[in-house]
């Protein structure tokens, strides 16, 4: 991929990597980015779902969305994912850290127009969240699809960062008398809760049963 | 607060909200913010921790961090912070949906200078983070406060936006042999890791054991 300043780490470079074999496992487990853009300078940033497909990622939204309607039009965008693997506690303030695993990924959206494609990127996004439910929905009508904006975010620069393991405190600092250590942190399910308005003898499906496998498929404490 | 339109609700106001009655106690909630600012038109954002001082947020980062040198001139900035709470799984693809609640604040950081604000600041950002901790670990040197950076800052306009419930299905679709629900979802804590250099003797503090209480504090699902 491309390197320019955007992607430079200069911060704790060890850190740091712009191989897509480190990205994209982030990416994967991932389900929640932060997009950000620019009108007039001025920054913003929201939550939204999306999939992978390569070096390509998928947004949706409602067409009526703000940021949908800006990032139609091709603006430069940022997409950020970062996944918290747990609270690292030094024996002194300035080392405690954070282990996490973070993408920043630089590039230009496109609206996907094609109603196929559309349907194939909305497809990709719900298999990334919830691998296995789109077969058992109802797919999208003529009018939702005209509801939703489907993007493809291209990411022309990528970097990750990744932080693992134990405190590293000063030399000096080993002796206090502090607890230090790591307390890993992850996303987890808790029993599902079936819609009252369920028709009678419809079992959870062993996709939302075993979620939290997918959750945390990538996770190393 | 003043509200332009950078913070108009424009889709779905119904699940948003200018109030700090109902911004504050996600915030508290939360412990990390996606920071996004421009630079010539390009759009970065990162995460990063914080605190929360009433209408401001501290943040902290390496004095040499791309991030904190920018968002130091004052630049504008857009702060969001994102809970999720759950997978809302409808009958149709069009349908599904996730309980979140979401934060998105527009203002300016101003960086701390005093020695005494700063490390003031850092207190609250640790207590945010881990209540108890900053009592038992040693404060930072004069060279610690040196190469951080702390920001205020302020939120002159903030929204958030909250979706709670179960599934909304078009009427048609109810009768649909199709599971629906909620999955709820949360982070949680696992066993924490003692340091392997630990000396002898020091148990787990209880703000550690019991950090889980602190992680979901607002969850209602």
């Amino acid at each position: 991929m491309k390197l320019t300043k955007r992607t430079e780490l200069r911060r704790a470079p060890s850190k740091g990597s712009h191989d897509w074999k480190t990205i994209n496992p982030i990416l994967d487990q991932g389900f929640l980015a932060h997009v950000a853009f620019c009108v007039a300078g001025q920054p913003f940033v929201f939550p939204t779902l999306y999939g992978r497909d390569g070096e390509k990622l998928y947004l949706h939204g409602s067409a009526a969305s703000r940021m949908f309607v800006e990032l139609a039009t091709s603006i430069p965008a940022c997409v950020t994912v970062t996944l918290v693997d747990g609270l690292v506690l030094a024996r002194s303030a300035f080392d405690h850290s954070m282990n996490y695993r973070c993408v920043v990924a630089f590039g230009h959206a496109r609206e996907i127009a094609d109603p196929a494609r559309k349907i194939e990127s909305l497809r990709v996004i719900s298999e990334h969240l919830i691998p296995g439910r789109w077969a058992d929905v109802r797919g999208p009508s003529e009018q939702e699809l005209k509801a939703t904006t489907v993007l493809e975010f291209w990411m022309e620069e990528a970097s990750s960062k990744v932080r693992t393991g134990p405190p590293l405190d000063d030399e000096n600092d080993y002796s206090l008398p502090v607890w230090a250590g790591v307390l890993p942190l992850e996303i987890r399910s808790r029993p599902s809760i079936s819609d009252e308005k369920l028709i009678k003898g419809i079992s959870i499906p062993d996709y939302v049963r075993r979620y939290d496998a997918r959750l945390n498929r990538g996770t190393v404490h």
